[in-house]
């Protein structure tokens, strides 16, 4: 699963109206990247971050630059892979090591406090998966069964729910729908994985957790992230206006949860678990 | 600056071909909101995010629950957000203190290694806005000019440089831009913060940087952490195809950036700096 393009091949199912195709299209990839800081004889892990591969040297850079750990081009001695052979092949483009001419790291204590990365673990897209095995994370049982119309009726009714949006255009959202499409909770946030947070964040307070026979919908691209945090509420279904990257479809399909992209109305896309889905009271071929 | 509504009032140059004017309108709020685990007499910091006020205290129990801190409702024994006196009032409702029922705080090294939060530093806006200036971050002098019909003629170049965008629908660009509107280069990432970090990046490797008289536009939106990666490389001039959050604007105005948004041909909003755009030859009121 370790993908070097910015770009990975899969099979969807294309869902129009009662019409489904399956057909091959591709998705933006994503895999975990960590940033190691060398100098001297010290070393160390400075973040991981989710990102699409390419121009890796760059990201690093620019990044360690906006955190303040450098200032001029002359400070930083050479940008390499960690290409250690005790570690998988898998991770080797995965891991930016960045050597400062500096004989000593430089006070990482601001940095550490206040970091960026994601909550991936591993530092390759199969890393990140096995984690959440690690975790205690089973595959997500059958069902429900959600029509094709339900799925369909979800995007009005999410931009009915949304008040701040309308107002301000900035707001991503989060919205939890029971099989039948009935709203239960929509939250806003200026993260999309914070909306999703709070979405959860409720159940969890109202007791409601596992939300099995549940549906998600959130605004914008589905990332592993996203998926990673229904997958733990056991969320059957999540559905996305956007596009889903790479790691987030295998996810979905490692853990056997329902992944719909692109749903603005009667056409959508399956990326994973069609069987959940009912298109013209026939569920799609695998 | 800190606020505890999800939108915020704000003052903006509506311009729209050769005409331009002063109007009242909303975005969306953004605040930091630091997550404190309690357990016995242990305390500790485990995220600072950037997030929209509101069920701030869903936010935190998703977040934790998503990460594995706990996993059933009572292990939580209460919410509360943190009002020592000892704390600025401006940051009251940016501390979430979660209380946890077991004695002593679980083992946090996975959590800490790979965190979720931003770069920013301090829990309330007016904090994260004086870290900048503590870091030595001075604002950004005057200049350069640039035509309305410049910016209006951004958003197709960057669509035309986007390779990946058209097939896979699912990332985010960022694209430096010289005065003229002459791309320099076009980087895309699943994330719209990598896609920065790697334009700015390459200006870093490539010995480019401070980018004054360059122009720099991202699709989606304008978040305070884009601003901020900015205004560590001097742009003057940032362009988001949607809005801004309310952090974004007033980093952009306390530094002196110019910030566009929703710039999507020749209708578009100035919402700082106004003084850099010629709109049919003359620079609108402040």
């Amino acid at each position: 699963m370790t993908r070097s393009g910015s770009k990975s091949p899969t099979d969807l199912w294309s869902v129009a109206g009662t019409g489904v195709q399956k057909r091959s299209d591709h998705v933006a990839t994503e895999e975990p990247m960590e940033i190691r800081l060398l100098a001297g004889l010290q070393r160390r892990t400075v973040a991981v971050t989710m990102r699409t591969p390419g121009h890796d040297f760059e990201l690093a850079s620019g990044f360690l630059f906006a955190e303040g750990v450098f200032a001029t081009r002359d400070q930083v001695h050479r940008l390499t892979y960690c290409t250690d052979p005790q570690i998988d092949a898998d991770q080797h483009y995965n891991i930016v090591q960045v050597g400062l001419r500096a004989h000593e790291l430089p006070d990482l204590a601001v940095l550490e406090r206040h970091f960026y990365t994601t909550s991936a673990c591993g530092v390759c897209g199969k890393a990140s998966l096995e984690a959440l095995h690690i975790r205690g994370c089973a595959k997500l049982p059958p069902g429900p069964q959600v029509a094709a119309e339900t799925l369909a009726g979800l995007p009005d009714k999410l931009k009915a729910a949304q008040g701040v949006f309308r107002t301000t255009g900035g707001l991503h959202a989060a919205a939890l729908f029971d099989s039948n499409g009935t709203l239960v909770i929509v939250r806003e946030d200026v993260g999309r994985h914070n909306a999703l947070d709070k979405v959860i964040g409720w159940a969890f307070l109202e007791g409601r957790l596992p939300l099995a026979d549940h549906l998600v919908m959130v605004s914008g691209r589905a990332s592993f992230e996203l998926v990673q945090k229904s997958l733990v509420a056991r969320v059957p279904v999540l559905c996305a206006v956007s596009a889903p990257s790479s790691l987030a479809v295998d996810l979905a399909r490692e853990f056997g949860m329902t992944l719909v992209g692109f749903l603005r109305g009667d056409r959508f896309n399956i990326y994973a678990g069609p069987e959940r889905v009912r298109v013209a009271s026939h569920v799609p071929d695998r």
